[in-house]
């Protein structure tokens, strides 16, 4: 069969002149595609009804499903109810049902219904109403030529669960969607296009119902495999058994699956081994330890950090001896050990990472230049150092630093797996 | 004169199917706003040739500037390159300027140049090459008919470097844009209903070519000005002129101006009064110091932290009494008062902060549910404390706690100036 294709139209001008960040289509997208709707293109318009109406006919044109969001707020700038009217030439009359809602959702919360709430339980004759259990704008739901407009509140929270509750089902049961299985790759530490050169004989193997996607990020690139067919089991066997041909190519760099990060797949590998880790950061400054604890339950391996700013604080807080600093410095290999052995020492763990080097964009000399960094990972067995010359741009530096000490232990914590 | 009008137009499957959040049109739509060109849609396609040049097509009929990001990677999904020659009847060819760039670029990153990266070097022959510092992808800037096509790398930190750097003045000297001044006034602590009920007065009484934006954050509220004229010099006075009359309204929150970061306001306040600042973090994890140290230059002024994650490492390398974590438990005011200023101790600093909390999503008990998290600042002064009961989100829990402890330090800060 065909692709159901859906395009997702975004309505409000805070969207469009870039007051606010649009999270909802990612959101929306990411759904679709788990159900087996293509999404072909997302648009943005403001509060404006030529680009709204023009949005519409050409989606229309293009796709099967066009899920609308935002401009169904009660005051005079919000019109995508009267251009969805004009646009399928339906008269706007009260609706019980979302007046009764509208009434009930206002009651409970202790509001007065005014005149101007009133008017968002009218809506166009020939629409569905779809109930908007959080908020008192009510979704519409159009049919025309077997093809389906929805609109939804631009409230994440408010059109998540309009899509969870009623809107996906409804679309899987209106258009039988192709069955899809997809597979994230996680790696670490291989740029794309060494990545690339690496699988390219495996890549052109693939059979013609795979796809591959490369998603790169700093240090970090995600390899997506989409599977279409109509029996999920056979998919799910084919992408593994597409995977299983993969990772012997890149198996020192594959952290994880589907949305697992360095820094969940590292949590694992402690709890699973036992082990518990400390950080000490100069350079970073904390951005390390704030990843590691990102993740929930974090401290049952973190013992924690210490961030010792200043050269004083690196000798009286972590025992880095005088002549060390004196003799290379704070940003060497020398100091980076001292930190990374020490730091274990103190928080009694058996790890522990080390950061030191010149962020920037300032504090640069000939010989240690802006964007130098040396880190260090002390286990039981040993410590490993490693020298990065990164860029000028400060957070970017103190990120690729996080990345590369996280990369540092989990290769350490897989060796020993 | 006509407005210009600008499309935006982000290419690629990664952000067409939801795998990640598009954050580069909201920049760049703000930055076009800024220079008075107005974004009238935005457009994502995937990588598909047939999608992307339609999208090119619709875009060149409506809009005057068609920035396109996307695409530009070295491997065989990413098309904009190509699309983008044949949309203008261009061959191809080796870009000498751009190959030697990025051989520079490789060289100083310690990297072999292979066959893929080096077709990054080459260009459509009738564009502009825009040269890309941070990455290898170089941008492209293509004229026909008084309309400008820009094509810049989806990689964010590329795209904002380029478009500072090259693509905004090139649009204005392009297009003679009105004449603009904007100022942002940086507020915290202040709700954004709360201020636009303390500023409304003040706020209809602004002229009417000057215009008022809320744009919200997390603790934090931006109000930004636009001033709307000829003469740039005139609007800047009309424009102090009425900020002059807005400050006494809301003093207490009003901690910069422009992009100034409450961090940044911190920052110059600590070295103007010759203080130095160190923290010690529980539930934050390390975030106010990675905010802290953001900010190039930090290290004048900050000390470091330390991060004790364990109650043992409290009491062992922060001196918290085992009687009060036996007593009150390691998220209370008791304890926080003391890791504020036993911190402020050992790092020998003027002032000293603490945070401990539950994060989430787990953790939480009757007594202490998740999102409750005490707070502490000391100084020669004495010690503050703040109780916060925020929501059930890890990683916004963390974040709002940082604000709040920035914002007792500033609050602080300002009392003494």
């Amino acid at each position: 069969m065909n692709d159901v294709l859906a395009e997702l139209i975004t309505i409000g001008d805070e969207i469009l002149y870039g007051q606010i960040v649009d999270t909802n289509t990612q959101w929306m997208s990411e759904k679709l595609d788990e159900i087996g709707i293509k999404t072909i293109r997302k648009t943005t318009v403001g509060d404006n009804e030529d680009q709204i109406m023009q949005a519409f006919r050409e989606a229309e044109s293009r796709a099967n499903i066009v899920l609308i969001t935002g401009g169904l707020g009660p005051t005079n700038d919000d019109i995508t109810k009267p251009c969805l009217a004009n646009f399928f030439n339906s008269p706007i009359s009260l609706h019980q049902q979302a007046y009764s809602e509208l009434k009930e959702l206002f009651e409970t919360r202790g509001f007065q219904l005014t005149e101007t709430n009133k008017r968002q339980a009218e809506l166009p004759d020939k629409c569905t109403m779809i109930s908007n259990r959080h908020g008192s704008a009510p979704g519409m739901w159009f049919e025309r030529n077997n093809k389906v407009f929805v609109s939804m509140p631009g409230v994440p929270h408010e059109m998540k669960a309009m899509m969870k509750e009623n809107v996906l089902e409804k679309l899987q049961n209106f258009y039988h969607t192709p069955t899809i299985f997809h597979k994230m790759i996680q790696t670490v530490g291989i740029g794309e296009s060494w990545l690339s050169d690496t699988i390219k004989d495996w890549e052109g193997n693939l059979p013609s119902n795979i796809s591959l996607a490369y998603l790169p990020g700093l240090m970090q690139v995600k390899l997506r495999l989409t599977a279409m067919g109509s029996d999920i089991i056979a998919l799910e066997e084919q992408v593994n058994q597409q995977v299983d041909n993969l990772i012997p190519l890149i198996e020192k760099h594959v952290f994880g699956y589907d949305n697992e990060t360095l820094e969940e797949a590292i949590g694992k590998l402690l709890i699973k081994q036992e082990k518990t880790l400390s950080t000490a950061e100069s350079c970073t400054g904390g951005h390390i330890a704030h990843t590691i604890t990102s993740v929930p339950g974090s401290s049952a391996y973190y013992n924690g950090s210490l961030i010792p700013y200043q050269n004083d604080m690196k000798m009286d807080l972590l025992d880095v001896k005088k002549e060390t600093l004196e003799m290379h410095g704070a940003v060497s290999e020398a100091t980076v050990i001292e930190m990374a052995q020490n730091i274990r020492r103190k928080f009694r763990t058996d790890i522990g990472v080390a950061s030191s080097g010149i962020a920037g964009p300032g504090g640069g000399t000939k010989e240690k230049p802006v964007g130098l960094v040396w880190i260090a990972y002390s286990d039981g067995n040993g410590t490993i150092t490693k020298k990065l010359q990164l860029g000028h741009q400060r957070l970017i530096n103190i990120k690729r630093t996080t990345t590369a000490v996280l990369y540092l232990i989990w290769q350490s914590l897989v060796q020993n797996n």
